[in-house]
């Protein structure tokens, strides 16, 4: 059972979260959800970024299945900025208004139940409190309900791991160079995508992006710092 | 806040929970989800339901909206008999092969966003554990444990309500008359559907099925002792 199931959008955290799965586990196998995302570029660059890391140390050997889910019912019941055409913004309530009421809830639900299937016992999700994003379904008390009500709910031991829950992003790029060297964060870098806006046009250090958004501000603050150190 | 959402799927189960909350509250909302079940009967009898409660006491003026939610992606990740030509049977784990891993907990995450969004603070589920059928996404242990990952992932006050929990078929049959008298009880033997093989042709005392399959044995055998009674 020394095997794994990623929730992996594309993204540089759950690319590193990926990265730190393959470093520990035998057999990794990845999950993606397509929920009617404003921009489909992140799961474009899902591919490319797994047929980067099967370049990297033995990580060829481990990684297995890659599962794409359809969830566009999310979308449907959502009237939120990340799947709607609107400006990302504060709501009232202190959330942002990207916030899809207990999203990864549903998406540790429908992991587990993959996960069920697979004969996989450790679930890798990269959410993370440090962010400041201020969603509740990433917080460690609900990734530890989660992990109990999964548990209970289908009569099993999964694990919940969240190697990035309490490291901010410039720690996020170190832990990268630990795992990979320099051939992780280059393809962190250049492979992955964070921008809210969808932008693989304009380039920056850091990587791809619009360079203004939220996403790739708290991006380009964490590569900044992680280099100066 | 007086108001709910009910797990409704047109068996006698989610009838008699929709009958409880519309007896209790001021504004009752329902949910239903078609993910692929083998025969569609059971959703097709919902809007024929729905009439009838309409009809009874003042549940005409209390009751709401009808969410339909499309989950055919659960079909895609189970490989079940509820969801595949098979025959229903015990698996070796002492579950029966109908079981979707956590797929109760699918459902109330999705009732959960729907709620957050209709800003509804009670959801009533009718999982119930004296039914013998073993699927621990019923458990009360599991919907305690999903009301605080639910609450901690959104931020919110939902209370989880499961009328059935401790009770057993004939006593559900009692409920329903306690609730709704004859006019109610009537309903759910008529247009109520239970059956796992989809028969609406058989008819019987306790309603239409094939009267063989476990589904039907259980509401028969609940239907005698609450006729004895």
């Amino acid at each position: 059972m020394n095997n794994a199931l990623v929730l992996f959008s594309g993204g540089q955290d759950s690319t590193t979260c990926l990265a730190w799965a393959l470093s520990r586990f035998d057999h990794v196998e990845t999950i993606g959800f397509d929920y009617g995302q404003r921009h489909r570029i992140e799961l474009d660059v899902r591919p490319t970024v797994l047929a980067g890391l099967r370049k990297i140390a033995d990580w060829g050997s481990k990684l297995g299945d890659d599962h794409m889910i359809d969830l566009a019912v999310l979308g449907q019941i959502s009237q939120t900025a990340l799947t709607q055409n609107v400006a990302i913004a504060m709501q009232d309530n202190g959330l942002p208004n990207t916030f899809v009421p207990g999203r990864n809830l549903i998406f540790m639900n429908f992991s587990a139940a993959v996960a069920y299937r697979r004969g996989i016992k450790n679930i890798i999700t990269g959410v993370c409190e440090t962010d400041f994003s201020g969603y509740p379904d990433c917080r460690d008390d609900t990734m530890k309900a989660v992990q109990i009500a999964l548990n209970l709910g289908t009569e099993s031991r999964f694990v919940i791991h969240t190697p990035l829950m309490w490291i901010d992003k410039a720690q996020t790029w170190e832990l990268a160079e630990e795992l990979g060297q320099t051939a992780l964060v280059d393809l962190i870098r250049e492979d992955t995508h964070t921008c809210y806006n969808g932008d693989r046009t304009h380039s920056h250090d850091w990587g791809f992006g619009c360079g203004t958004c939220p996403a790739c501000e708290l991006r380009a603050q964490g590569y900044a710092r992680f280099i100066a150190d």
